[in-house]
């Protein structure tokens, strides 16, 4: 059994990844290599370069503090474990956003305990920001100091702010029925990834509404979305951990007439 | 006349400028005001607020410092005048993202003599950004120090990453024009606002499309792009500084091949 106590002796290890993966990521952010390198005929990619990097350098350190633990990421392959503790891991996530230089991507660390995600963390590098939650409580560590997050209550789609990565990632049937909530919302938000959620914890959004997610894209923030105060699934209310088409939501009775539309 | 060293006399007060704005606008960003009065009953709206507020405070800087010189801002009505300078104002451009919660907002500082843009300013509080161009050079100032800005070269569509607001904004003509553009893109991504044409300017993004644009809204990132080696005009071909349909590439060789697929 794990408790909360316990939990939190990690916290500071998750910094310690996070800072790794800033060392690795950050100076490939908004780099143009990739231009320079295409010029002279090679293929480097600085978001592959610094996924990669980014993953290489919090394993490393996983193996070097928890040699027992398990590890999935996205970049390499899995490292099975006996122990009861999983770390999941996405170096870079929103790599739309760091191709294109926008400063809304994340990395994002995740521990799972017995299946069960039990601590995560969103951190932007560029602007020294980290989004961090354990189920029962969430917090931020930004520029303006640190506070408690809290998603916010919203009870009608009419008052809703709604994020998505994309409307076109949906496939067809998943489409029809996301539209039907898009249109209901007060704003619909595009291509915002992990950063998305870490504003529904924060209690600027209500709504996030995607599809085809992996474990890695989602796992880090089920403690923090949770911990916070709001609630997310499968569009068929089963646990979000394993990925696949995902909602959040800061209120619960959003959540659940949410999930009736998606239901179609 | 005016020539580049008598524009440049203008620098330090866009940073005064920016920096007015910025007093005024950035409380209000991630405030929870908005909800904490709904439940009151009451209309506060913090982006709104943080709109006229940011703008009030910048036309009172101009009033005070330039009191013959016009002003066209899109919150209040303009001030016309005889003088040669008239000063273009969007005190939050991007208010999407400003509602929720993402830094990818901007204030946007131009300066049109006699009608021809000469000096823009695209200024981001929360990142502490500032990308400033006098359509002869442009340059960025962050918090990873000084640097000038300068378009990349890029020939292929197949290359190219694409930005706009939402490919929902087009009017349905518009709509299927933009289509053929973004499906030959190496990379689409939606909701960045100035932030793109910013990203641009930078050498990240090679294109950028939009539909439905006020003067405000453009005119003092012309001057920014086109320092930068870019080139910006309307669908086609026009001057882009009185707004409308608008297509922005990091290369004029681009450029030319859009304009020929978005006259469909």
């Amino acid at each position: 059994m794990t408790d909360q106590t316990n939990t939190h002796e990690f916290l500071p290890f998750l910094d310690a990844l996070a800072d790794a993966a800033a060392a690795a990521a950050l100076p490939l952010f908004r780099s143009s290599l990739a231009v320079a390198n295409k010029l002279e005929g090679g293929h480097f990619d600085p978001v592959t370069a610094a996924d990669q990097g980014a993953e290489r350098a919090m394993r490393d350190l996983i193996a070097a503090h928890f040699p027992d633990h398990g590890i999935l990421g996205e970049e390499f392959a899995n490292e099975a474990s006996d122990s009861p503790y999983l770390w999941v891991l996405d170096p870079i996530d929103g790599t739309r956003s760091f191709i294109s230089g926008l400063p809304i991507w994340g990395t994002l660390i995740g521990l799972e305990y017995l299946g069960r995600p039990v601590l995560g963390m969103m951190a932007q590098p560029f602007t020294a920001e980290r989004f961090v939650g354990d189920s029962k409580s969430a917090w931020y560590r930004g520029p303006g100091g640190e506070r408690p997050l809290k998603t916010r209550s919203c009870t009608s789609l009419s008052d809703a702010v709604l994020m998505t990565t994309s409307p076109r990632i949906f496939p067809e049937r998943e489409s029809a029925l996301y539209d039907r909530v898009e249109k209901q919302v007060r704003l619909p938000r595009y291509g915002a990834d992990c950063y998305a959620y870490a504003m529904l914890a924060s209690g600027h959004v209500d709504l996030v509404i995607e599809a085809g997610l992996k474990p890695y894209d989602i796992v880090a923030l089920i403690p923090l979305i949770e911990g916070a105060g709001g609630i997310v699934t499968t569009w068929d209310g089963g646990p979000a951990a394993s990925g696949g088409n995902i909602v959040a939501s800061g209120d619960a009775r959003m959540h659940e007439n949410v999930l009736r539309m998606l239901a179609g």
